[in-house]
């Protein structure tokens, strides 16, 4: 067992939603106290790095609800319930850019939000991208455009503030070390 | 206005928690349906990149209820009602870790979960790091265990899922970043 393990004590459900649940656990801490973790449980998501083989990164932007306003964003979605991540890396790319790739590498996944969240995002890297004919399109409450940037653009959406969503600033910076790598 | 701005049609109160508050929002979709967003309200965090003059990272380790498991992370923290970004760096860097800092500058700001959620978390680079005398210890219900390393070791942590943050995830390749662009 972890030292620092927080056992709960009590857990109160304070709400179920189509994509989030919400509750709150009473935990005991390492010291003997009790105090409460507010606590959200997602079903988990993926992002693709997509790079064309003329250079162009893919994004899409898109309005964002919680921020009120529109963000520049690698392709991601939520995992449907019992998809594995590769299925779902492949079918939102498909839907939200047109694209099907030869090669779909996992990178890394990662916690978004670790305090309050279990949101884990599955980062994939496509390579040998072509326009898919007949391609699903997207979810009928999705509205997004696509964008194709040098990483010297992406670059500037980022100074710009166009870009301020963390998944894709990791995505650029990967692309810049792996340009700085190879130099 | 942004032409996929959706419009909020009604908004439900969830939860008012210390820390989180929950509402679903109706909202009207750019082609004139309507659809729900659940939205989460997070007062925002600081997060903070810290290299020791002998070239080691600051990390702590602690438990992490969403996940049930402890990460190891950069130091980070949320801000407090009206806080400053910067005092709140100065704040978490000295609870956390026990060190004063000669400079503190901003990197960047990023949303985590920007399909859920609002926060922004403010990452700084401290530099000139020193351990302070009387250093202001840990919110009571706080426990973590201090950790420096270096640019290997991190990534090691990240290769053994040690480190699966995405914000610490973000700060190592950051220093990866600068240290490839140094050669």
């Amino acid at each position: 067992m972890y030292k620092y393990e927080e056992k709960t004590v009590n857990t109160k459900p304070i709400f179920k939603g189509r994509i989030l649940d919400v509750r709150v656990d009473e935990v005991l801490l390492p010291n003997g106290k009790t105090s409460t973790r507010e606590l959200i449980k997602h079903p988990g998501a993926v992002a693709i790095i997509m790079v064309t083989d003329d250079k162009k990164i893919v994004l899409v932007e898109q309005y964002r609800k919680p921020m009120e306003k529109p963000l520049v964003e690698i392709p991601a979605g939520k995992l449907d319930e019992g998809e594995e991540p590769l299925a779902c890396a492949m079918r939102e790319m498909e839907e939200e850019t047109g694209y099907e790739c030869e090669s779909m590498d996992k990178l890394i996944s990662l916690y978004t939000s670790p305090g309050f969240a279990d949101e884990i995002i599955h980062i994939y890297v496509a390579k040998g991208l072509k326009k898919k004919e007949n391609a699903k399109g997207l979810d009928e409450d999705e509205f997004v455009d696509l964008m194709e940037v040098t990483l010297q653009e992406a670059l500037e959406l980022v100074k710009e503030e166009r870009i301020q969503d963390a998944k894709t600033a990791y995505a650029i910076q990967y692309l810049q070390l792996q340009e700085a790598l190879l130099k």
